[in-house]
């Protein structure tokens, strides 16, 4: 029974996160209640209990899920062979572009985000560490082979993440999509040029 | 008399501002209302309304102010002679500085920054723009001396100008006040690094 059990397990927390994540987006994340998912699922509100002890555990693993499909992308990235400056430039094109699909086209995830950051702030920074780490993986690999030039390898991963926050925030990609600024790519350029890359000065 | 009158309404316009920001901070932009501000200063609504035919046009007006106080040093700054780096810098640094003591000590003032993002888009256009403008006066002078390099000057001020968003953008500045990343001055150093400035590489 315990092989069973822990078989079905995850299965029907995924399918609760896959169904809450959906309500979410239709109706809204505070309009969405347990009794909501577990109709949808033709569960008892109880057994949804059994895997979440609450609507905010819900809501922090759906985020984390979001989240955690970028960062497999971005390892995904970073972890290849090549010279750093283009993957760099993919690696951070590729972020924006995730987190514009997740967050953006989609008015009631606005919300969800929203709430993230407000009630689940150590999942978003979490999620912005790793990203950072990330960042600084492929600059270091840079350094390492003289394509970058940096005194302080942590220092230039935090900057060259936070110059690129109007393409990764969530809040500022939908404040700033139809505002005037640089295109994601001529950002991701200058970027470089900060990192002292020679193929890309704007 | 049309002397004494010219002389006299530009005054009370200001005293209405000087009013209006006051509640706007103290009870809040929503919960304010014209009679309010009429109260305050001994004079009828209707005195109120000769002025600014909307507690809308009182916002934009305040905001308006708010955000000219910023235009002004920032153009003292670029205006001045010597090199190009140190005084961007300075600027880069001043308008944070001044962002952050107008919108962020302030709860109350984050929901009239809200409101402005909201009601009166073009003002805060049209402040970014001068903003970008400026700082796009100070690279030209330093493209000028060589001490930048950039072959598109208007893109070298938009990606700058960019960059900085955490530290000029008022619900990042109050948002990022307490987290970890970049100093304003660590920031400022990496974007000098991608205008080609030599003096600072982080």
């Amino acid at each position: 029974m315990t092989l069973v059990s822990e078989h079905i397990e995850p299965d029907t927390s995924e399918r609760i996160l896959v169904v809450a994540e959906r309500l979410f987006r239709q109706i809204g994340y505070q309009k969405t209640t347990v009794a909501d998912i577990a109709k949808e699922l033709h569960m008892s509100p109880a057994n949804v209990y059994r895997f979440f002890d609450s609507k905010r555990a819900i809501h922090q693993a759906v985020a984390r899920s979001l989240m955690s499909e970028v960062e497999v992308a971005a390892q995904e990235i970073a972890g290849r062979q090549g010279p750093a400056a283009p993957r760099l430039r993919e690696l951070l094109v590729t972020i924006h572009r995730m987190n514009s699909e997740r967050y953006v086209g989609d008015a009631k995830l606005h919300e969800m985000v929203a709430v993230a950051m407000e009630e689940s702030w150590e999942v978003c920074e979490a999620h912005m560490l790793l990203i950072t780490e990330i960042i600084g993986s492929v600059i270091a690999q840079g350094l390492a082979s003289g394509e970058f030039q940096a005194p302080d390898l942590v220092l230039a991963a935090k900057c060259a993440t936070t110059a690129m926050m109007r393409f990764f925030h969530p809040q500022m990609i939908a404040q700033c999509a139809t505002k005037p600024g640089p295109t994601v790519e001529e950002m991701t350029d200058f970027v470089l040029a900060g990192l002292g890359s020679r193929s890309a000065a704007v």
